[in-house]
């Protein structure tokens, strides 16, 4: 491995993996209530993006950070099962987010990758950026832990 | 300060610290958007509940850890701002949940403490509670950091 | 459950528990370098300590932070160890700490408890306390998970 | 700003900021305990490395955690502090580290970078290596809040 490289080879043991993921998101009755679209699924890499209406707004009418959560936890979540078997479900164990810019702008886009796939656990590396007038800006980074369970 | 004891004096430095709690809930537009209630407002601890529907769930139907991180940070920046002055706003800088309990059952309560307030970074300990059959379950542990700025 | 409780009941798998982490504890290398002692061992609480030395500082004379994480670490994962099963052994997964006041002081106190032992993974909150002078203060408290793996 | 980048313009405020680095890190008596070694100081880029010996093991003969944390949190710090003023020093606030590989091996080695350099706080990101037999393999991943205050 080279210097520096957190790459690590993402296989696919799901054959039909952007089917499931993309059922899978559409029971999440929360994306359906943030408006949340689904972008992006590839192995090991998934974003998803949502347009600020009001609703979503904290006081200082920026994007909520439980907005900046909420799309980041999903778009893990899913990252994680691209890399899972068919008959194995994902869940959140615990995630941690830096807001370091203001989520101030038009739409605000999650973008995850697997740092590390284990049996058990997957830890993925979540970047959201907000768009303004054209402009991207790093906003938060999220690092999560999922657990692997099968699906009953 | 007896062994083991978290507890620190809380200070409060705005006399109506409850109103502006308040008003600024009121302008969280994604708390209207989950439905979400602020239940409780006390010098460095605020709560925040909100009842189950259809479009708060993730894929299996209990509630989304969007949710869970949303009304838990909301809770601590509240519980935050109750020992500010009058002139401050808060900001969220990070925050990490624990995700220790499916969030099933029919509401989910997030309590928020201050675990230290300085002057310019406060850090909250907030644990959420899901109600199912009016069985309390703790689900979730949220440790989070707020910096005060100068509100222009 | 009562309002706001975080407790559970703690069950003790392993008869001879404290034994097993104290073994484990002295095979600890970095324990010994630190000069840290197992202070306390019960079910889901464990407490560990170190005096201050020249080789624990940082830059301005207190304890480094990496002390600070390296005997709350130890702290929970034995905490999480005194309710496995007597094949298991424990591995940390991820920790989250806080630095909320200087850990400038004569001695530091890590004091570790169970929030929730699961199957698989167990959280840990852990709360360090610097002692100068007599006085006990609260310096920093960690989120941690750890997982439970077969002992071959 | 290109698509997925994180990247952001390192501007160094300090003029010789690689020497009062590496003095700050000959203070840290714990760097010393530990046999770390500065071995990279650029603007916004530190890495730290330490060489195993038994006085760094956990109970399976690995690097411990502890060092893991110890060494990337002053990665982080030193990161941080290239970009800082020269009348200007780095607190760590909070840091948050994924163990996602067992540190065993000759060598660990911590790489920081600076996500964000703000006026107040600094995020950084640090990913861990550990070195076996020539190959080198990404054991951590650590996401850090660092605070800038004036030196008295």
């Amino acid at each position: 491995m080279s210097r520096g490289d957190r790459a690590q080879v993402m296989t696919v043991r799901h054959p039909d993996y952007e089917r499931a993921v993309r059922a899978s998101f559409d029971r999440q009755g929360l994306m359906g209530r943030l408006g949340a679209r689904l972008v992006r699924v590839a192995p090991g890499e998934v974003e998803i993006e949502v347009d600020f209406d009001e609703g979503l707004s904290q006081q200082d009418g920026f994007f909520h950070a439980g907005v900046t959560g909420a799309i980041a936890d999903s778009a893990g979540g899913y990252a994680a099962m691209t890399l899972m078997e068919a008959d194995r479900r994902v869940l959140s164990v615990e995630f941690k987010v830096n807001l370091i810019a203001p989520a101030a702008g038009e739409r605000l886009v999650a973008a995850a990758k697997v740092v590390r796939s284990g049996r058990t656990l997957t830890v993925c590396l979540i970047d959201v950026f907000v768009i303004a007038d054209s402009r991207r800006v790093h906003c938060a980074t999220m690092l999560q832990t999922l657990m692997s369970v099968e699906d009953r």
